[in-house]
């Protein structure tokens, strides 16, 4: 049986965007927490926060507020921005993915096994 | 300004068929030689070959057909198989770069400089 793979991202001068990205940053509005985030996709908190530090740079805008600090250590929450991303990029991301698939469909005997 | 960048294949318990295979098969039936086709893409000839053997594996047929010998040395021509399957692929991108920057200018402001 064949499948259909890809990668989708978004570059300015080098990769700006992608689901990898993408589910960092949900995850780090789920936990709160970067580091969390980060663990949760078997990243180290460096990479995470380089990649992070990166793609900041790349769009011209924050992606993540920190308040360090407190009896429960440091709070990571998503600036206005983030969230925006996180939507447009979700909806542009689905797209992508029901067109491919009903493309692939079309020209592949995806009933062959 | 963002670009989209994206990659398509296709996968059946490994990489199957993308760009990579569809752009060196179509220098093999240009130029009527395996050597002479990985040459022009920079590859070497234990390379496409292993390539192309990998491919015909996972396909279940035959990509190029070789004569060897004779005073001009040998020559290279696709099957039939190829020659649909490099038909077939081609409507396929096509399509599937039509689409990805459709929904691409939909969601990201391409005008931004």
């Amino acid at each position: 049986m064949y499948n259909l793979k890809y990668k989708i991202w978004i570059d300015k001068g080098g990769k700006v965007f992608g689901l990898g990205p993408y589910q960092l940053l949900l995850r780090v509005k789920e936990k709160g927490s970067l580091s969390e985030a980060a663990k949760s996709m078997n990243m180290s908190y460096n990479k995470a926060h380089t990649l992070i530090k990166d793609i900041e740079t790349r769009l011209g805008f924050s992606l993540i507020k920190s308040k360090t600090g407190g009896a429960g250590g440091g709070f990571s929450t998503l600036t206005e921005e983030a969230e925006d991303l996180l939507l447009v990029y979700e909806k542009f991301y689905k797209e992508c993915e029901e067109a491919l698939n009903d493309i692939f469909h079309k020209y592949f005997n995806i009933n062959e096994v």
